[in-house]
């Protein structure tokens, strides 16, 4: 709608570093287009809570054309981008529209990986998207209700029985979550199962729960799991997952475990835009499908093009790979946009350099474990931090309030409110004779 | 599980009248059962503003467990009556259970009505579910991104064209939010449309809209509703609705407008429950579907079946008939547990007497209608007494002090952080050319 040579900056992905870079650029002399699939950004380290009916989806999720409205250098587009002309400078979507750069950051992100067993997708949802959560919230409150209704002990027992592959953060947090809702949410709600004899396994092939912290906070982490009523399995490999259960594996044999509910965190893999940048750029990939790229973050011979965050392969000057984690990719946002200004003015910008703040993790109600430069933190001040610093990430600030208020009502309740069964199967899956089934009158 | 003789009690439905009945035999000595198809209450006076971006689902739902959490004589099964075995007191389930009852209160409300167009249902969702209220959000949303990436001008026109059938009280509050939305919601978005040029079509075909209130409130409302940028059309009846578009017939004729976004809010049926009902018990069936109850909401032969709410067709002493409102199904849910009481102590209850509290509409941001006994109300005032109402009825205290918060966050920024597209189909269904198309850089 204008003349070129006004410098036109596309960004694929409205994650951490995507919004990052079009915000850095507020005051830059370029035309920003921000393509996303979703409308909306979403806050994903809380996307837990909604899976285990602690909030709902708008309440971490921030409308990306809100985010952008007085920003005017910013234009967002919902499309899916399937392809790159990187000789013509030009994104192609789904849709069969294109769109031309000058300077193109790829910040697709990463989905969830199954190392291969794609056919465990349908059986074990992963926790990526907001319908993921809400996939995971129905599969665990319909699990409940099963079990109420299930007159067999031994398929009461598989409906009791939660597995979590994976003791990565969001495995752990996941499970510490399902253990409050089994221990504490749901007391009182039935007549006939005891919530509280759910079987919640934490599944790690690792020899310890959250490998990239230290050894003495995975350690923390274990505990404060099993005080929530998980049983921690490292060491453990599961080989198959099947509807009715799934097949484990560790250094003694391996074991059947009868369980109608199984949850995936157990691994990621980029997004394909990496393999279309492998295929158009000739850029090289790690064994995730992260694309390498140079000190400046830019695709070898293409500093037209960055890659920033869970899709890009970047080490530390110490040899460390740069974690797929929010303040990486924010950082990543931060510098491809100064070096667009940079470029912009004539001038140039050392190489990007990662700053580790320290990692958190949260194990349920008032528990988490913290490691911050050489601070190590657990149990309830690590998560009075971990909580002060989620709600400073979060974008908008009615969405802080109404979290902070929902927090502290759950903390002081033990209350989920947002445990709602919806989507397509919303009944339990069995049946049985329940004539002589009532429960006792008030004395 | 316990000796009979205590009386059981089967509810099916957890709206307001089933839930209402079984609150009120709290200190009774019968053991109930909740039956709903769905695992919570849903606030249906406030849905539209879910499906309007303004309020989360979990905001407006409460688990139906955990509000009978405390009263042990309730017991809560998720399952879907299919049928009723009136000779052997047993309701039958979708999944082949059965559940015996010595007193039965048939509580399953309504459904969205397309009066024979049954094909209309997939272009015009109504607002009934929560997922109703989701798709209805999702394809809202998506119509003015779709009108965005739109290149042909009359395409974009159908895009940014909302028609709202039917001028009830829901079709009322639709199209009031609806142009809200157009006109302060989404005001700054977008780059290439103006959400203001929208179109939002209210159409009724009687005279005025809101016609069971006063003739003076409806003439209120129908300025309220110009004021938001509503073309509320009276008197005019819709023919056919297509994916691009609907007919309408007036007294001058019929006319085509090209619309991409229909909503359903012209009239509702009663549960099939109620066929159910006529064919084992012979129960008498009005027109839509209700089925006519006894002076004390008891089938015609069957004193120990009730029928309340929205499934039943009650005329008062004056011969009007009981509205299908929330109040009206409390009052009744009240009545038919205090029934079942007298009657274990072998007493007796004079026939239910409906007791008209008043109508309430609201039409978009601080503007509503309030006809209650001899008073009238529009504006401010009333939209004030109806947030007071709305708020006091809501069931779980959590959720009354976060739907404030939202309130009054939405009232003073006229924000709808909410406006979320999730589901299956999340992009808009348009292509174009988009090269050429840039934002402009911040000068």
């Amino acid at each position: 709608m204008q003349d070129s040579p006004t410098h036109r900056v596309v960004i694929i992905g409205g994650g951490f570093g995507g919004l990052e870079t079009a915000r850095a650029l507020k005051h830059a002399p370029v035309a920003i287009t921000l393509i996303d699939r979703r409308n909306f950004h979403l806050f994903q380290p809380l996307l837990y809570q909604v899976a285990t009916a602690g909030l709902s989806p708008g309440e971490i999720a921030a409308p990306l054309r809100g985010i952008f409205r007085r920003q005017k250098n910013v234009e967002v587009t919902l499309a899916e981008v399937i392809d790159v002309d990187v000789a013509g400078r030009r994104v192609l979507f789904s849709d069969g529209a294109a769109l031309a750069y000058d300077t193109l950051i790829v910040a697709a992100g990463a989905r969830d990986s199954y190392f291969g067993h794609d056919d465990w997708q349908a059986i074990a949802p992963g926790l990526k998207t907001v319908e993921d959560a809400l996939e995971i919230r129905r599969r665990v409150l319909l699990a409940f209700e099963a079990a109420e209704r299930a007159i067999d002990p031994a398929a009461r027992s598989a409906w009791l029985t939660f597995v979590v592959v994976g003791g990565g953060p969001t495995g752990v947090e996941l499970a510490g979550a399902l253990g409050e809702i089994a221990h504490h949410t749901l007391r009182g709600d039935f007549r006939r199962i005891d919530p509280t004899e759910a079987t919640i396994l934490l599944i790690e092939g690792a020899e310890r729960v959250l490998p990239p912290f230290p050894p003495d906070l995975s350690e923390q982490a274990a505990v404060a799991l099993r005080h929530l009523g998980v049983t921690v399995r490292t060491g453990t490999k599961v080989t198959d997952i099947r509807g009715d259960g799934v097949t484990v594996a560790d250094s003694k044999g391996t074991e059947q475990i009868p369980a109608r509910t199984v949850l995936w965190a157990a691994g990621v893999q980029a997004s394909p835009l990496g393999r279309v940048l492998e295929a158009r750029a000739g850029a090289a990939l790690d064994r995730a499908g992260r694309v390498i790229v140079e000190p400046d973050l830019s695709l070898a011979g293409h500093p037209e093009i960055f890659v920033i965050g869970d899709l890009a392969h970047l080490s530390s000057a110490d040899g460390k790979l740069v974690p797929g984690v929010a303040p990486a990719a924010m950082q990543q946002g931060r510098y491809a946009a100064e070096l667009i200004r940079r470029r912009l003015a004539g001038e140039s910008l050392p190489a990007f350099r990662y700053q580790d703040k320290g990692s958190l993790a949260t194990i349920g109600r008032a528990a988490a474990v913290a490691s911050i430069g050489p601070l190590r933190l657990h149990g309830f001040l690590a998560w009075v931090m971990w909580l002060f610093i989620h709600l400073l990430y979060i974008v908008e600030f009615e969405s802080r309030l109404l979290i902070l208020i929902q927090w502290a009502w759950n903390y002081f309740t033990r209350n989920r409110g947002t445990r709602l069964i919806t989507g397509k199967d919303i009944l339990p899956p069995v049946a049985g004779e329940m004539s002589e089934r009532h429960p006792s009158p008030n004395s």
